[in-house]
């Protein structure tokens, strides 16, 4: 890697990636709690969504959007997407000397924290279910825990047709749900990044004396301490125009801008489209 | 094309592509009209759905499906997706002189037969509505037929979430149809191969005076019809135990098989993985 004059190390971007939108709620919670950092993000839209399709296939697009990332100069990685986490992060750390954390165990290290009953429940996509990935991280940090999975496919979908106040929502999250209430768990970790859009459906249905948790704010916190801890915090703020978020996509830029607009306050600026299958 | 002595042209196997599990029905529609064929199945798991996914990339993934299909050497091709058919079959047609049908223009054809209202409703991803593919060919076929279109993009995770009967599906189907409802419609084109697994909750929704049209049926008969001109029916049934039915899928498939096995009284022999990608 050549760094000009201009550019240290520390002003570098961090690279944060995602199968599509989902890893914005990640993004957004990177940029409150450490505005100094540049951020490049890529979502997957052309080959969304990753949560039912095998750990091959989601490692392949993982290492694939690594190589992007690497070409775009990050100092460090989010994987901002649970399936990609718990399939992929082994693999692309050994395949990379670039610092990359996950969602994944930081929402495992929040939830041991929480509960008083040792008794937490996970809701995700197939994938990160089948995985186990989040019973494997709680049972490190407390092989007391009783950790019970529930995958959740039609959530996903739910959300992005915007019914994320809706009576369907209620009833589907009702059934989802179900086994985990009568469980007695009392705390429940979104294991998906696009389940915190629908929080009020599952505080409602899962009740007051559940503590949901959002991965999102803790691995904000995890990348913070290690930019700490490594000396690459950006200690001056970008200047104004000069592009301090990127956002890249392999399908529909206009369709992601369209999305990322409406959760986003601030509006981003463009999103721009590669080929993602030519990063081998 | 080398073609040995004991293969002729003829004995050569039909090409059936989809974005997933949905084109199985075009597939099994071929199968009991014309039982002598061999079939290859390409199902494009890795990267489906399409229907919520941009021309371009829809195009560029058909025609790595178009090298594979040439690879297998068929002698004709069938795109049983709505959304490739509506976005990417003229361009496949251009790059290659093996004879190709989609599955829109029988349903054109099909629907157009059927009404006396001339008021023809079609339900399809947000891709093939947003093309007005249907609203195209049903008006080269008669322009005084009015078409109402209407996107369902929650029908397809609904159907493979299993959700075949159920009163979340009605309450949705009840919400996509009301307005084609109420617009008088004597006729309703299922315009993704999904949706002909949910056909007793659009019956009921959309009343007994509405014809429900699956572009399976006419698609295979369509089939059927340029085998013969062009001479290319196979005259003898394949030999037992000769892999009459090839399916091939880019991600997981033993969830493609365990699907297949739902709707086909058969049984399908095996599912093998192939890299999509490599076909450019």
């Amino acid at each position: 890697m050549t760094i000009s004059e201009e550019q240290t190390i520390n002003g570098l971007p961090v690279g944060v990636f995602d199968s599509g939108v989902g890893g914005l709620t990640v993004a957004r919670e990177i940029m409150r709690q450490i505005p100094n950092e540049r951020i490049v993000y890529f979502g997957d839209t052309a080959r969304v969504p990753y949560g039912s399709k095998s750990q091959e296939t989601v490692t392949k697009y993982s290492r694939q959007i690594l190589r992007f990332l690497q070409q775009q100069r990050v100092k460090a990685i989010v994987v901002a997407c649970n399936t990609a986490s718990a399939y992929a992060l082994d693999q692309l750390e050994e395949e990379t000397d670039i610092p990359i954390i996950g969602v994944v165990k930081p929402g495992a290290k929040t939830a041991v924290g929480v509960t008083r009953n040792k008794k937490i429940g996970v809701i995700a996509t197939e994938g990160t279910i089948s995985s186990e990935i989040y019973t494997r991280y709680i049972k490190k940090l407390d092989e007391k825990v009783e950790v019970l999975g529930k995958a959740c496919p039609l959530f996903v979908p739910l959300v992005e047709e915007g019914l994320l106040e809706d009576p369907v929502t209620d009833e589907i999250a009702g059934r989802y749900l179900s086994s985990l209430k009568d469980s007695g768990i009392d705390t429940l970790i979104l294991g998906c990044t696009h389940y915190p859009l629908i929080r009020g459906t599952l505080k409602r249905v899962m009740g007051e004396e559940v503590t949901l948790v959002n991965p999102a704010y803790e691995t904000a916190r995890e990348l913070k301490e290690l930019l700490e801890e490594k000396g690459l915090l950006n200690e001056t703020h970008p200047p104004l125009g000069s592009n301090q978020y990127q956002f890249y996509v392999s399908d529909g830029a206009d369709k992601f801008q369209h999305f990322a607009n409406s959760i986003f306050k601030y509006g981003i600026l463009a999103a721009k489209q590669i080929n993602i299958e030519e990063y081998n």
